[in-house]
């Protein structure tokens, strides 16, 4: 094959806010499939917030990125050579093979996928990891019930845009947060919620009291900091909260955490940490079901896609900055 | 009945730290029990954290004690009248009464209890309400199983001090936190715990981290602040969390809440809000589980006694202050 493979691999590890100079772009031999493994060509890859937790040596839920290692994440491609009866040339998949043209994997680390009524990026959004991310702290966690109100931040993200249409088929009234005029806009008029604040605005407490007249019953939770404290404090008794990302402190050296912890222990709240890899059990029937949705248009989506791998840190750098609508992708081919 | 009542109202609303100017000792009359009522002569009462809420104006889980009222709380006596066929003259009764010498009430809410084997005070220490919320938050939100680690602040009060029993009959390795090496010695010498550690020693960090090798599974949480920050850092992955008091913050007009939020995200906790009034139906199997301990001498309490009425406000500011070793009592009678 004359065509290299390039990727991204660490280059340092930030202090604070990440930058262009952590990441060095490589080039490397196309690698070859041992046997039952399977080459793929990447067609796109994903940005998604958890990755820069895997920047940083101390722990965390999954193994620290090497220094001068490729930096990791899920991808979507074709396979171009198989060494597996599984999979033949031509198939499409999903797979975790990083920020990188190509890569090999065993074949059942590959997840064959029919993009006949969803198309092959969806896999990397509503039909993928965040599609089941919200499914599982929507469905398992914060359980909506009608009538109850239901509030996500980052309204306007992969996670969060999914979480708001799933509570609204079980009849709560979902009420998206998210940063400037044009996602407030997005998430009302095209993913359907029943209202949204910009939390940039400096009425941000004023407006998401307005938007809230009953209080709050559960809280899909990506962001943390002031913005989550002012939503913790308006919880009704027996509220739950899906803790699922804390964005806007993982570039904080000294993160602010929740000053108002009172409100878990007056009103009962239940708060659980989650992390979607945990429950692989559960991705069989929220997959089929957001696929379903996909496919029949009852799921809205948006995507924000660079193009080239040598976009990629920029992007995922805007991405942390929440400069993008919807899920972030790299095009690679 | 020559006797008069007397009851301590409260006077004002406390600014931060509470003080015994809050309070006023009022006389009144003994009252008369109407029709389906009974007169109970108080023998103790009970002094609890959750009494500091209900001094506030802000909402909390219960109503306020409004300027003039007799304060609430839990009581101990004897039946000196009754106009109910179900209780008479001498039975010794459970009841909500308050900080009072005399009070009535519907018969139904009395609980007559049985002292053959259980002395009368033990039915506000670790045979009441705050054994069951030891029972309720260890068994039903904690879960420790044997060999797990569980640590419970205020660890010599009246319910950390049932935590850790309790833990220990499932086979957990108990880790207790408290103030000053005499309690610390009293959890460990008296009441079993594998480890007791000082808060207030400056060493305390290094301690904590000592005694629990293994990481933290099961936190019993009481007090909030720095000390519940140190432990929740130390959790492992599905640790559990019940979030039970803050009594370190009831006097401070700006909680500090919770900076080590990151831990519960990135180890999956659940954390829970709870108070023992919501699990009424838990009620029954808790009391007879605890009453058989502590008639069998499997459960052991201690409990600090103030001497007349005029003292509770004292004692209770002392209480707040971490005074009291098990469960803190004035006695009436």
């Amino acid at each position: 094959m004359a065509e290299k493979n390039q990727r991204i691999v660490l280059a340092s590890r930030p202090q604070g806010w990440v930058s262009e100079e952590n990441f060095r772009l490589e080039e490397a031999p196309v690698p070859e499939p041992k046997d039952g493994e399977a080459l793929v060509r990447n067609h796109y890859m994903s940005l998604d917030p958890y990755m820069r937790g895997r920047m940083n040596a101390s722990k965390s839920y999954s193994a620290s990125v090497e220094i001068g290692q490729t930096m990791v994440g899920g991808t979507v491609g074709e396979v171009v050579k198989s060494n597996d009866p599984s999979l033949k040339p031509g198939d499409k998949v999903v797979g975790q093979l990083g920020w990188q043209l190509y890569g090999t994997g065993p074949a059942k680390a590959f997840m064959k996928v029919d993009t006949g009524r969803v198309p092959l990026s969806a896999y990397l959004g509503p039909v993928g990891m965040p599609g089941v991310t919200a499914w599982i702290g929507t469905y398992d966690i914060c359980q909506p019930k009608a009538g109850e109100t239901l509030v996500v931040n980052a309204a306007s993200g992969a996670v969060g845009g999914v979480v708001g249409q799933l509570a609204k088929m079980k009849g709560a009234r979902v009420v998206g947060i998210a940063g400037g005029a044009a996602k407030v806009k997005h998430v009302v008029d095209d993913l359907g919620f029943d209202a949204c604040v910009d939390y940039r605005a400096a009425s941000f407490r004023d407006d998401f009291k307005a938007a809230t007249p009953k209080g709050v019953d559960c809280l899909f939770e990506n962001v943390g900091g002031e913005v989550m404290e002012t939503v913790v404090a308006r919880f009704n008794p027996f509220a739950r909260m899906a803790l699922c990302g804390l964005v806007s402190q993982y570039n904080e050296t000294e993160p602010q955490g929740l000053k108002t912890l009172f409100s878990i222990l007056v009103n009962r709240v239940t708060m659980r940490g989650f992390i979607v890899s945990d429950h692989m059990e559960k991705w069989p029937q929220a997959l089929a079901e957001l696929g379903a949705g996909v496919a029949t248009g009852k799921i809205k989506y948006r995507e924000t896609v660079a193009e080239g791998l040598a976009n990629a840190p920029k992007a995922f750098i805007g991405m942390l900055k929440g400069q993008n609508l919807g899920k972030q992708l790299v095009r690679l081919a």
